[in-house]
């Protein structure tokens, strides 16, 4: 990436033990906030990104001069309220939108570290993450909130912290990667090392970029964020500016060429190793592991309200699995509330324009935090 | 390929006049039998194979040295009893093992078409197919079965021979490709075209083939003939011949492992131009566009009897699609059997040992086939 001395970021000083046995320290965090940080410190929220997502979840993108990621829901009198709510969102660990990672130069080569970077967690995402707390000196935020590797970040966040979060929304995640969530993540993986280009990970970022590989690793996950059914209602077998077929391959159908255009814009703003480290880290996930397979166990600690969101035609994070996780909070009789959004639009319904989705978190938080300051807590 | 010499094949003369416009002759067509023609010849089942399948549906492929892609269903007391009926298969036009494709000699250049071969589709490949049936002197085959790309060839050749096949046998399959098959054909494309080896399909087979693209594409297809259910079963998060994660981009797990063995073997049997121009026609199939829209119509001319099979777990053509033909054929008052087969395997049960899938077919073909027999029909 381009200009990323434009972004704000902390330099976390504290050592930091990675989950592979490596420590790292002074390392740059690149985050963004929205809205303003209320005199007694009790309306943060820490907003946690998906696999290709970064800080800049509103407004404009100043790298890529596009929307926000999370535009739908963060902003003045939306989900997240900006109004209210001083919204935090950090580049994770092993991104590529300042936060070290694979792209940062290795001091002892003055190269990019490539495939010399550490393997990271979504533990090591997380414990990274806690230093921005400690940076706007923020004694207990009021909400974590994620979808999709975000809403796995959340979870491992009160895990790690339970005292940190008077509140925690995972959206449209799971608990445990799944075998095909890691073969689909491993595809994308193998698309991009088979790219004669990516060289064994040690390829000049911005100048000979396995941009071929990226490509298609983000087709193959782009199809799986959508549902059959909306593929079908919005795309069917509509031709790509053509009245008949061409008996040929190009791109005879939108279809291919919706998901031509998805990856060659996808290349301009995401770096190939930090595709291969963040999926690593998602297949890695397993909150379970540590416990023997409870799950409840990891959450025993913490007194943190969970609200869980699901999508009915999110079919790669399915409702089943998140419900896995409301079945291990009420074990421990927690504070725990569920929904399963209708929609078509499979799971990249976090990210749409999906008012029942957007709804629901608005009243929920709004409500909550209203509650819990009459109550004091 | 090598040593195709081996294999049988009939030459059609007849020109062929292809869906692109193009007109083709004196071109080879690979086949295979099983069983006996009876003296009568009415006991002869054209079968059509798969995307990555061949002629050798039964027995050893003498080329690979693997076992026939329907060794669980053809044979001796299976479901197509080669005790009791002629089992037929060719390698489908486009195909690699023999059949006229993009691997064939260019006489103009000496060398592989590569992507100067024609676009095919379905309905080339099953006219193509209709030359076996001179070349044995059926004038009416007993049953013409498929599953996948099979059954659209099923659907395909009774609409287009109304009167020459008594039984069919659609399997796990649709009338119409929708967006997210088409979805899913176009990233193996796309795997296969941005392979630096594969030089707008003119590499030299055998030599430069491009085998890292070929190997993605069918990892992707690999994943969606799976279901999750199935996939978490079978492989979960278990991990390969090792303890713990290794915390690098190794297949830690088995899943990973086994998805690059199926992407490894699968470059030794089959041509990646023969992809692209299968999954090309796979594609292009729907049998509604001539009628528009209404797939009764494609069936109106025939008598033919049909049995349809789809699979509760098959999420690539899943049962609503397979009951859309149902459908169809009722509202012509065929003669049509449905049956929805309950199985964690996905869309490969049909390729399985599934014995209420492998017992339904070959009591319906055994019971058919002496019904209709008693009737002189």
């Amino acid at each position: 990436m381009n200009n990323l001395d434009k972004v704000k970021s902390i330099i976390v000083n504290k050592p930091l033990k990675l989950d592979c046995g490596k420590e790292i320290s002074n390392f740059p965090l690149a985050y963004e906030t929205y809205g303003k940080l209320n005199e007694k410190k009790d309306n943060a929220i820490l907003v946690f990104h998906a696999l290709t997502g970064d800080q800049f979840a509103s407004g404009k993108n100043p790298i890529t001069n596009k929307e926000g990621w999370w535009n739908y829901a963060v902003g003045p009198n939306k989900a997240f309220d900006t109004n209210k709510f001083f919204i935090i969102c950090a580049n994770v660990l092993g991104g590529c939108m300042g936060s070290y990672g694979p792209g940062s130069i290795d001091p002892n080569t003055n190269k990019a570290f490539g495939t010399n970077f550490p393997v990271i967690t979504i533990n090591d995402m997380v414990n990274a993450q806690y230093n921005i707390l400690d940076f706007f000196n923020i004694e207990k935020l009021f909400a974590v909130a994620g979808g999709s590797m975000g809403g796995m970040q959340v979870l491992q966040f009160v895990s790690n912290f339970p005292d940190k979060t008077k509140v925690a929304l995972p959206i449209a995640c799971t608990a445990s990667h799944s075998a095909q969530n890691i073969a689909f993540n491993e595809l994308g993986r193998q698309a991009i090392m088979s790219d004669s280009n990516w060289n064994d990970g040690l390829y000049e970022t911005n100048k000979d970029n396995p941009d071929k590989g990226l490509a298609v690793a983000r087709m193959a996950a782009h199809i799986t964020y959508l549902s059959k059914k909306g593929l079908q209602e919005k795309f069917g077998r509509k031709l790509q500016e053509r009245t008949d077929l061409k008996f040929g391959f190009d791109a005879d159908f939108q279809i291919e060429s919706y998901l031509r255009y998805q990856g060659s814009v996808f290349v301009d703003r995401f770096d190939a190793n930090s595709y291969l480290y963040i999926t690593r880290a998602m297949d890695y996930f397993d909150l379970t592991k540590k416990f023997n397979g409870n799950l409840s166990k990891a959450f025993e600690k913490t007194k943190t309200k969970f609200f869980i969101i699901s999508f009915t035609s999110d079919w790669l994070y399915p409702t089943s699995e998140n419900k896995d996780i409301v079945i291990a909070l009420n074990a421990l009789g927690a504070d725990v509330g569920f929904i399963e959004i209708k929609t078509d639009k499979g799971h990249d319904s976090f990210l749409l324009d999906v008012p029942d989705f957007l709804n629901t978190i608005k009243n929920y938080l709004n409500t909550t935090y209203f509650k819990l300051n009459e109550k004091g807590i």
